[in-house]
């Protein structure tokens, strides 16, 4: 198909592999922009069909022109997001899928908070002052250091003592503690035909805090508190599903969420995006937090999910749904409805 | 195939979507029932051709005639046994995919235990009275509340004070508690050519306790208690798979549970099944339980296991190997074998 | 093919079932060497053209002829390395794919390590004297008892005292504790092409340390400790995947060790082998060992990996690549290539 000669472009991290894999798939080229010496991983699976290098991310704005005349499209990650920093991914000219204008909802927490309240779904609390702290709360800090230092305390006073050991940290929220299980659930919205697709589910395998059970209590005692402080740094991603007789809400949510987007941005939501969960034993699923892009949870699901091989007869991830949905939106004639 | 103007019929929930969809794969047309308001997984992953929705499940029984019209074969489920009740299964007049006589054998907790003794599996201890109580248990509720209040216990004493906090319960079992991992082994045996299959395996993710040792022990310890109570309410399932070693003990099993099956009822238990076991550090398998149909657990699966791959060279989840062995029984003109 | 009158052996265990499926696939066929008794999967999965019985792995050498009369090339796993021993492998006449070199290596933990070091890879610090122990340790024991009795040590005290526990225990390694989660990296290096792929990762299922952390630290303490002990013995393994950024490091932590190899053995390691790793917070990878063969954590994978799926557009299981590789060695008249 003469369409076809658009091109798909990402950066080498994060979901890259599907994302160029699954735009394969669909016919597409395909160019990964890599930092020199993170290359590897797209030429060992070759699914690239080129490979630009550059120095540092500052350099990925110099870019645009040759990506431009290549006619590439470029699929954002959350890698690409942080490296390109907000501001700047706002500013780019190479065609872009998804709606930038929701980018800013998604990393202002309170704008984030308020989209996802008035979509109706259940957040924990959160304590803008100390003072107020009634129940167990997590302190979460945010920026560099990623998931490590964050801390449980049972009241406020407790806060105050654990609080003193991150001096340096101003940039932290004092959420409600909830007790249940982790479920990151996997939406895909096409604006083309108002669909939306349950992908998949994943469990995040974290740094070291999915270890510290197998250290038994005792020993946990034993050890200075500093050798097993809890950390939640993001390596790797498990496959799982989900009670089926969760899957109406869950639907539900999905919906109300991309309704609720299209009230703050005329576009609203669309394409990949994840609500990421704790399931209670009371069937409560409370929502931590949205990404509105592709998360690397789909990344257990190259060759498809349990839940796209319900829909499709062949392996669809996340990624390939993305460049189906640039396929047709090509051949719909539709492309802006999916370039924000 | 003429003979395929049957139905494949299930409820709305559990499993339904690889049931539908493996149904489907094998050429049958499919129904499912529905409370209104759930609906939507079935629409959305396209698995039947018509959605019959029903206001509560009691009306359930007022559509037979209408399934019987449409020869609509029924595939339990547990959620499906659950909402009808055993005793209202039995007295069902549409045509039903597996033994009806064996629901009570898994139901009654006696007679449970004694079919899977008399197979010579391993079970956990049972204390009939808390005065007998040598070793560590684990106290189990039934009923309406899931897997909330479960409670472990060091001695008798222990167990008399921890019960308290239970007033209202009278239904409940004093297990031994064995310290070892869970393993869902997932069965098929077809009853037209006596085979035994392994279909998989997985590994539940139960609220909250599948999250409890994500906190450090210092942090359980200054939480108040009823903060970090551990409850095992199901919300999704993990793939996994068994040391391969392991498998000739889990096949016998298997046929020990099928051959005693066949004691206790003519026709025995047939198609899938689940025994639910733990894995010690001496590499003993203790069976707590038996399902007597296909479990949640196979949904990681829909579209095959590592085990099913192995002999199939088509995505053989479990709810399709029933959809196929009921068109072999079609074929062989041997309905009869495979309905209960 | 002609040339596919060679046929692939290997003991029934471990990961045998993909790795006889694997040659089916690739055109071979197949002989498994089982236990008495232990026959059932390879009938059940119908990976096996023919199945040779012994009374026990001492018999194994008598088979030789047998072996070698119908082109038989064995492949080794853990389990056969296991139960023929090193040395008795090392004598073996039947053609053996891998390099039997390098066993030593693997085996010798002094070898190892001075490998792994000389590839420049992070390890644990081992202390040879108790009196050097400046950090929290594991102390690990070898020989028969498999992953029982290992035990945290916070310092060299606590290590006497805990010692005294096991006076029966000569062999053991006391290895710094690293706190961390773990992740068990697939590769696989063609001596044929020198190409290194990554075939997929996994996570251990360990008893009973995999279910000490639901168990609430209360119940710990309140336990008598002899009750809570954690063993760490392998009774699964369970898919995952490895953050993406990771992947570059990954790939030249295989490359690193496959160029040293070359230095302590001419023809140095290929085929499948297997770096078992600890992640922590800070995103260091620490080596903890390396197995130079399949390991049973690929069998999470007989349909291929989320990985190797991005490579093959067919299921490629490690079994199966290792047939692969044999076959193009047998093209390629290179079969010495690949044998050692």
């Amino acid at each position: 198909m003469a369409l076809l000669n658009y091109k798909i472009a990402t950066i080498g991290s994060h979901s890259a592999l599907q994302i160029l894999k699954g735009a394969k798939d669909e016919g597409f080229s395909t160019i990964v922009i890599c930092l020199k010496g993170r290359e590897k991983p797209y030429k060992l699976y070759n699914v690239a069909d080129e490979i630009i290098t550059i120095k540092n991310y500052k350099e990925f704005s110099k870019i645009q022109d040759k990506l431009i005349k290549r006619k590439a499209i470029i699929i954002p990650h959350a890698s690409f997001i942080a490296y390109i920093g907000h501001d700047d991914v706002e500013k780019f000219k190479v065609p872009y899928y998804g709606n930038k204008k929701i980018l800013k909802f998604e990393s202002d927490r309170n704008l984030e908070r308020k989209w996802l309240k008035n979509a109706g779904l259940k957040l924990p609390k959160i304590f803008k002052n100390p003072k107020d702290i009634d129940r167990p709360v997590i302190v979460k800090f945010h920026g560099a250091k990623g998931g490590k230092g964050y801390f449980i305390a049972k009241n406020e006073k407790d806060f105050n003592q654990k609080i003193k050991h991150h001096p340096e940290e101003k940039d932290y929220v004092i959420q409600e503690y909830i007790l249940g299980v982790h479920m990151y659930i996997h939406y895909f919205y096409s604006s083309l035909t108002g669909e939306l697709e349950i992908m998949g589910f994943d469990k995040r395998y974290e740094s070291n805090v999915d270890s510290l059970g197998r250290i038994s209590a005792r020993d946990q005692m034993a050890l200075p508190a500093s050798k097993v402080d809890p950390a939640y740094v993001i390596v790797g991603n498990m496959p799982i599903v989900v009670r089926e007789s969760f899957l109406p809400r869950i639907i539900e949510m999905g919906e109300d969420v991309v309704k609720e987007s299209k009230k703050i941005t005329p576009e609203g939501l669309f394409g990949p995006f994840c609500l990421e969960t704790i399931m209670t034993p009371d069937d409560e699923i409370y929502v931590f937090e949205i990404s509105a892009r592709i998360v690397a949870g789909t990344n257990p699901y190259t060759h498809g999910s349990p839940y796209t091989w319900l829909k499709y007869d062949e392996p669809m991830s996340t990624g390939r749904r993305i460049a189906r949905e640039i396929k047709n939106a090509i051949r719909r004639n539709e492309l802006n409805k999916v370039l924000g």
